[in-house]
């Protein structure tokens, strides 16, 4: 099954499924700025566009670009501004 | 905007969004066979996943693998089977 999900009134919508290596969604970010919390491991890829991130325990926003990633571990937080619609993928340990 | 479209009983999930270089979708696939119509040219890149496609004036169907990716023209169809759940984005011209 393909679940779909929206979070922050609709501004971030995603796709939820099954790949070879555990569970993934991809979505799509309007402009903005957003804090998510996670529950599991998290490899988060730009598949096109830009975010802007402020990891964990870091002080400095980064740029991600499209084919850019960065890793966030379980239980915790981090924040992203997307620089207009951004579309990314996010897979789970 | 962030459109969200179903095709074929649901089986495949898009969402649409405007990138820096035109209109995409990305989206997921259930596994199975499909034939998309085309209406204008369109690069539909494997996010996660296999897809294997038979592009209009081929016969013989390739395989495209994560990060692998194919043309298509305006107005055509062509033939893809979803090898498990596939996560694309498809870039339109």
């Amino acid at each position: 099954m393909i679940s779909s999900n929206e979070y922050f009134d609709g501004t971030v919508k995603s796709l939820g499924y099954i790949s070879a290596t555990g569970k993934s969604t991809i979505g799509v970010m309007e402009p903005g700025e957003y804090e998510f919390n996670t529950s599991a491991k998290e490899t988060m890829n730009v598949v096109e566009g830009e975010l802007i991130a402020l990891l964990p325990g870091e002080t400095e926003w980064k740029s991600y670009k499209t084919g850019a990633f960065f890793k966030v571990g379980a239980n915790t937080s981090f924040k992203v501004k997307s620089v207009g619609q951004t579309a990314y993928l996010c897979q789970y340990d």
